[in-house]
């Protein structure tokens, strides 16, 4: 594996309310995951962050949400199936649309915060988002948790299905994410964030918090935006990769 | 002219809050323009009420509003031409996209509300969402107010219009609706109500609150679906319509 | 016990969006939960139904939730303690300054739906509910589940408790609500209902699903007012106590 | 006049979307702004700015807008008189409750964004902001623009009145705020402002854009949050204060 994607969330903010700094980090992604209204964006946001992608000629995901500004999508939800469905499906379609009434196309969908986090463990959830991209346009690309239930469940229903791995977040011994609430669960430190990047794509695996190897394969990097250290550790990754020949490249 | 196109807004329920009897209107219509969301209307809505318009060979129509779930779509607000144009484009790509996820085809687009009064005698915002139609889809119809302003930004922009009249408003002398803070601005009964729609298909004229003939030319006639009444007009208009040889046919 | 509290929820229809029929159920009840603006209620719905109840002289709880418009505060919602207790002190505080503004008095807290749920049996949230009221005024009553986690809670914290069954409600034969899922789990026939009613306040007991006898005791007796049977069942509960010299009489 | 008080807006981040600087600016002022919730603000970030407030001395009002979250409230709206009353009437009261639980004191209301503005011209906005004010509360002091229609209607309705002129911003010859999508509205130089603050407080007066005087009286100055400047521009407001032996202290 010579090249690898990486990947970001833009287009959070709403209204005058700003969050992270999509000018700063489009120039070093590959894709992006665009909010579609339901944890953050706006129909203005959306347009805007579009053009910045187009500009950048960086792929442009859709990043739907259980609807909840207040809580930015980090609250757990239990919705009936047929509700979750038609939620995504809206998010989804009104993407699709505005990123094709500016001459682009829709490359794929990745859930956000507590949907991402439900669906790649709950074989429902994942199902049900499935359905959903598949009831809007069958050629969009899910991405999603390497090694998680969204993967198998996008296998067995004929999804096309990028994996992604993270820079700025610290993995267990048993694969998983750490919580948010612990200590060092967020890498801050450009320079571990650029070392675990290169071990992903050279070797698949991290290490994790207690020291052990963790296999990962992963076609995608997930960088955060609303990281302080973003750019930085961005351009971090930018210089390792280069220095290692690696090709930054969008996945599908 | 012996047809015409029977309208009326539909899905606009939010979550457990109801509005208006859309099953038992749906069998009376031929075109429904459903809420986007943003003054009434979920995803969950919107996904049944495309299926019931499905099951009844009703054109599909998308209803897009100022963001205003807490005054229902009816508060003017001045908003920037750009932020405008974005917003109409995300409930209408929204919109569009479920609708054809569920095997259909979106028709056209009727503005709601205040929009819609604002679009009927400015210029800026009746050519601002024309351009949001048409960087959408440009093969949409617009449905407006008959003579308005919208008609003439319609013919300017190159973009099929429809006009429509009302079953159960009251026209002033110069052929504007009454205002709904005046009492008898709203017919509620269905007898007038149905003559009015005669009026308007065979003389192409209504007669004003001063008794006064007023030409209007309409492809389409308007029932408000929250009038309680609004049921048993639609009887008393199919009643007069088949008596009259005339045919409910959908306009484009 | 000669006496009970007939409780329902009011003013929860949200602008334009019209829920349960709050003018007709009013003079029959003896307290109501004023719903605060997060799972229904705004500002001018508040205002009208305070001087409502004032009219029929019935007492005025505030009826928080989980802020959740678009699932009528029916979905869980985990939320970190601080933050649920800033969102309970809020919505007491709004209702109580409106309710003291029409020189009347909030009298109770009764909280709504998937929060009163998750109070009823989770001692972390019936804790924070408990010391969100008491932080805003420490002589409002708790209205909550019969026999629940909130009512030992209460005890714990010194907080006065009221408790309440319900008479449109069926239970299991380990004394919970039948979940509303299932059929029969909401009662629609008025004398059922009423005999329900009679059984809690003359037995201090209520016949179960599986006809087994469950011990209840309450101060107050809930109505839901979105039951479409509502007026009736309210009716015949009223004609019931008028036989057996049962007064209505708000608790506290 | 040898004392002045130093007001800004405070607490108008809403869940994870941040904006001003509060914990840097609240050490400079005397009087803050707390929003309630409609345009931004929520009751975490309320429960969370009163601390900051009590922790350094500073007085405390509310911030009360049109609802308008996805506008910041700078959406003109035309509301009927008896709902905006009630929605300044509820976040009054929400604000007020929380403050005093936290056993402090709620000293004035000031209006935000377009509802200030609307208010500061027409009398029917300004007397139903005047009536919901001492609905909640008579001793609440209302802080407004200096010269306005605000200020006649306060004092013909009885109601106490601070007023303010801007640090920040620049006036016309006609003594009103440029607007602010004209060059030149916000001031951004932090001597340009100090400068105009002394002007303020010692000539009550302030050099307009035409370099004309025009005649202030203000209890107060306010200096904008979101101006990025804003932490230098109090650093040299107090600096010039200091050297003038003007005391910084809240009005009433």
């Amino acid at each position: 594996m010579n090249q690898i994607d990486i990947n970001c969330d833009m287009g959070e903010s709403y209204g005058r309310f700003q969050i992270g700094n999509d000018a700063a980090i489009m120039p070093y992604i590959t894709s992006c995951n665009i909010a579609c209204g339901y944890h953050g964006g706006d129909p203005l946001t959306i347009e805007r962050t579009i053009k910045l992608a187009l500009k950048h000629g960086v792929k442009i995901g859709a990043h739907p949400s259980y609807p909840d500004l207040s809580g930015f999508g980090r609250r757990n939800m239990t919705l009936p199936k047929e509700e979750l469905k038609a939620l995504i499906k809206y998010q989804i379609a009104a993407l699709k649309g505005m990123v094709e009434s500016l001459g682009a196309k829709l490359t794929y969908v990745k859930p956000h915060g507590a949907l991402y986090n439900t669906a790649a463990s709950e074989i429902t959830e994942a199902t049900t988002i499935i359905q959903a991209i598949q009831a809007i346009d069958p050629n969009l690309i899910l991405l999603g948790l390497a090694g998680s239930v969204m993967e198998k469940a996008a296998q067995y229903n004929d999804m096309r299905f990028a994996a992604e791995a993270f820079a700025d977040r610290t993995y267990t011994a048993e694969g998983k994410l750490m919580n948010r609430h612990r200590p060092n669960a967020v890498i801050h430190n450009p320079a571990t964030a650029a070392k675990q990047v290169l071990s992903i794509v050279k070797d698949q695996q991290v290490i994790s918090n207690e020291n052990t190897p963790v296999a990962v394969t992963a076609h995608s990097v997930c960088i955060h935006g609303d990281n302080p250290q973003a750019v930085e550790i961005l351009q971090k990754i930018e210089h390792a990769l280069t220095h290692q020949h690696i090709t930054k490249k969008a996945f599908g």
